[in-house]
């Protein structure tokens, strides 16, 4: 009979779940976050779980493993996750989730890490960094994460390799959220995007992208409406992602100047919303940068778009 | 009896050779470049070898092996270096070094490498780098290189990783020797100080650095010349100081939020010259743009200082 795997991207907002049999997604599923509380998201996790298996028309008996992408501090060995600020339940000290998820389903085996070193996981593995063994993947969502891949290894480093979304790609320009100015995440990260926005509107800059998201029935500006107000050409938008892909361009081609990578894999809620036109633009724009351009390395959209997470955890649990 | 090994490190203006027996340096020899041709600068390196070895109280005989660390385009396999600007007759086509000093000496095995990749390898087996495996190495001399060991590899990438001068730390800054704008070495490459300070000086900022430069009888500002005025309180050589504190700060920051490394080591001949001073300047001015502020590397002075690429050759050579 072959293998079951589970993979499960925990996010603030939802749950994503497939499951994977041969390397292949048979099932998935996706929830919101509850925000009751640690037990709340621990139980949807394993109904999510549970719901990719019956989408699978599979059987909980036969699953072999999870494995779980989270955001904040990871205690692989213990199974814990703390410190996730977006997550209900798990801002402060650490929740075995692991062990937990384990009980409910049987005992099987679950592993844990990273939410974005999943993610790069999962491109790596099974998505549009197959071919390389040298890659970087960036995640253009509400921040902007991102995670190496060097000579055929996940890099670690101490804990925190990856970070191109704290790139300083002009000292003392916008404030980000880590409390630094002038991060690459203060002009592509759709946070940031969002309050450069309301923060021109107040100064008697217009823009119609809050009328796109009132529209869209949000009290945020989400990528959807980011992609919207820049189809009807709203001025506002089109500097605020011209800014995005200057500062993404520029912290790319320094890594790659740095590194000599083979790939760069562009996604995230924003940048696959935004797509193939908006990584060629990253693209062109770190052309200029870099320090070998007749070599430059490919750029590309992720392959699994938003399931690369969840991909990639099922990865992690042997999927 | 035990294995010798030679090292040279090929200059534009000098050749650096040292002589190791059981991984300590038991002799060496510089010597000024010849400015005559290829030919020339090979009888050179073979005479520093031997001058080496004389040096140790050795014989030619009881050789091992050879390493060079050489600028421009080096084919290891077949022995040669082309495309180097700076050194005389190596300018062009790929000539066949190894295979010339191989017979020049008996036949003794020649291995070639960049000279940056070698320093960076020689302060990572035998200098400040001993305890770590993943380090960066910076080497502020005429220009800015680097070198990155990932994992206790010598990263290679497609053949250009390392480049850490050619970071943009300013988008549309101070022109850099590449035809760049705004990269690292145009900040803390000697040759873009010298060049600033004479642009300076030409629009009526007056410096003390061409003086001390002529005091020196030179016709360049060497790093001496810059330690020597920034001594003397020089206002634009500590404006030019500080902004290379600046970019260095800036870029390795950005290296390490990227790759969460272990050590930076902190070389070449301005680096050298202003020693750990300098170093813990750029420590400071990086530790406010870290991501990890709580965990950040250390900051080294090389241990070898100029002998860092002729000890790294002959650890290439197996020394």
């Amino acid at each position: 009979m072959p293998r079951l795997t589970a993979g499960v991207d925990l996010g603030g907002t939802k749950i994503q779940t497939v499951l994977l049999r041969d390397q292949q997604v048979v099932g998935s599923a996706r929830m919101l976050t509850p925000q009751t509380g640690a037990d709340a998201v621990i139980a949807a996790i394993v109904d999510s779980v549970k719901a990719s298996i019956a989408a699978a028309g599979a059987r909980t008996a036969g699953l072999a493993a999870i494995g779980v992408g989270s955001p904040g501090t990871i205690d692989a060995e213990a199974g814990s996750v703390g410190h996730s600020p977006n997550v209900p339940g798990f801002e402060g000290d650490p929740v075995l989730v692991g062990p937990a998820i384990s009980r409910a389903l049987g005992g099987v085996e679950v592993k844990l890490d990273n939410d974005v070193r999943v993610a790069v996981l999962g491109e790596w593995k099974r998505g549009a960094g197959r071919p390389y063994h040298d890659l970087l993947g960036v995640f253009v969502g509400t921040g902007v994460g991102g995670g190496l891949v060097l000579g055929g290894e996940l890099r670690e480093g101490m804990g925190a390799a990856g970070e191109i979304g704290h790139t300083i790609v002009k000292d003392g320009g916008r404030r980000c959220g880590c409390g630094r100015r002038g991060c690459v995440e203060a002009y592509a990260g759709r946070a940031r995007i969002e309050a450069t926005a309301r923060s021109w509107d107040r100064r008697g800059r217009p823009t119609k992208l809050f009328d796109v998201m009132r529209k869209r029935g949000r009290d945020r500006v989400t990528s959807g409406a980011i992609a919207e107000a820049l189809q009807r050409r709203d001025e506002v938008t089109i500097q605020l992602v011209d800014d995005a892909v200057w500062a993404l361009g520029l912290a790319l081609a320094n890594a790659q100047n740095l590194l000599d990578l083979e790939a760069i894999i562009v996604g995230g809620g924003l940048g696959d919303r935004l797509g193939q036109p908006f990584v060629q633009r990253v693209e062109r724009r770190a052309s200029r940068y870099l320090h070998v351009p007749e070599r430059p390395p490919r750029f590309l959209p992720t392959e699994l778009g938003d399931l690369s997470g969840a991909v990639g955890a099922a990865v992690l649990a042997g999927g």
